[in-house]
């Protein structure tokens, strides 16, 4: 199944299921939210149910409803630094022999097509295409053994960054990771039967056409589930929390001379099987 | 007002007030929680009127229910590194030229008189006494004019700590700072009209007794305005979220040789005008 949240006018964002024929449905008959008790009650799996009942019932979604992000907020986002050999080595940084892991407020949320909106004395906003896990259940020193158990789905997260904040600013990366409209998701969170192997999926990513990032979660340094039982043992993770696996080569940081993103510009992202993603990106108070 | 939450056999935590005499009384009769909903709808102003004419027919709160942490989950923890000159001196560490900033996972709230669970494989966990300040108002790119305005209220913090965690293992503090069970709250929020001048409160924390820390908030490098309004210009705080403004002297990463937290120990602490709160440190595993 593909989880949406669409955003009628004057409504907070329902749930609703994206068909294998691109259509919309409204499944807020069912739950109220994609969010931490329906992932921790196995709510793919019910609601899978549910529709062989109802899906026929359930209201079309109008095409032109804006996409909200397709979870309800997480109790956090936790991100994997440096986990493409390349991408490290473009950052001028060895690759880690343990996974470097960071955290992105929630409130940096926003939906795939909403614009990203740069910060006020933003000098080196840069993108990352990622491919982000969702947890399903409760995760505490997991093994990776049963790590995959955890996962509820898969979803495409422009991890965007601003790297004066992240690196000049002293200490630690929240700081560059965290404004407002510096995370979109979706445009649908795919469960995990959709995804045969996370683990050979292309990821690619372009500003202004110009294809920037392209590779594929093949050259990982550390796959899922050493990722998720490597945090798992320095933190519980909540149904519904957010798993950044890192970014591939390609960001601006890494290019001669640097890059960044600018008011005007658009970035485009897709990963296989999670589909695309695009945001225009809009000075701070511009209309 | 002092905003605490109890917690009922079988029951979600409740909200509940703990009147000048030290009873306590159930408010769910106005509200479900303290959470981003009552911080950010004027919940203590509304609260203090409804008190007015129902507070002498809420139910008294047994004395022997337990106090949970007294504000539902944040959407985040924002903590200050390094924000007192002599703390920053016995870690080894220069003075910040501006204030550090790091985030906890949310997961690792607990009730003040709670047990710290030694982290798996935990060598080396830490105490650190913390004023918290409680957001009441959403806050982006506040002035320091503006900041104190964007203030609820203020709450004890344990910001426990585990130093291998958060230093040997590969960038980020945060692997250090979210174990279950690391941020004791509490007992109560004071509103903010309850603490005259939160930059003149002692602050102090014993292990088995000894007094370890002791110092006072009028030695902060960086002051309350001055933090709110950084950290709002790089993510926004939302009301409920969390801001624990660092740590002063007399941990045991400072202490020479270091001291370490082990099972049995005793940890307690206070801050004028915001109680006491005190933890047990058990294993992991340990009944």
């Amino acid at each position: 199944m593909k989880l949406i949240r669409f955003q009628p006018y004057e409504s907070i964002p329902k749930p609703g299921i994206q068909r294998p024929d691109g259509t919309r449905i409204d499944v807020s008959g069912f739950c109220a939210d994609y969010d931490e008790f329906f992932f921790g009650s196995g709510g793919p799996t019910r609601l899978a149910a549910w529709l062989e009942e109802h899906g026929d019932h359930c209201p079309v979604v109008d095409p032109a409803t804006p996409l909200a992000a397709p979870c309800g907020r997480p109790s956090k986002i936790v991100c994997v630094g440096m986990n493409y050999a390349a991408h490290a080595a473009e950052t001028g940084a060895e690759p880690p022999t343990e996974p470097v892991i960071f955290m992105k407020a929630t409130s940096a949320i926003t939906g795939p097509y909403d614009d990203i909106v740069l910060p006020k004395d933003s000098t080196k906003t840069d993108w990352e295409v990622e491919l982000a896990v969702v947890i399903g259940k409760r995760a505490s020193y997991v093994t990776e053994a049963e790590a995959m158990d955890h996962v509820a789905g898969y979803v495409l997260h422009n991890d965007v960054s601003e790297r004066a904040f992240q690196i000049e600013r002293g200490g630690q990366w929240v700081k560059g990771k965290s404004a407002d409209t510096f995370a979109p998701l979706g445009p649908f969170i795919a469960t995990a039967d959709e995804i045969e192997d996370p683990h050979d999926l292309r990821l690619w990513l372009k500003v202004n056409d110009e294809l920037v990032q392209d590779s594929t979660t093949r050259d990982f340094i550390f796959n899922l589930p050493q990722c998720i039982s490597y945090i798992s043992r320095f933190m519980t993770l909540l149904p519904g929390d957010i798993i950044s696996t890192g970014t591939p080569s390609g960001v601006g940081l890494g290019m001669k001379p640097n890059r960044y993103l600018k008011a005007g510009d658009t970035v485009e992202l897709g990963i296989d099987g999670l589909g695309t993603s695009k945001q225009h990106v809009k000075a701070y108070g511009q209309q």
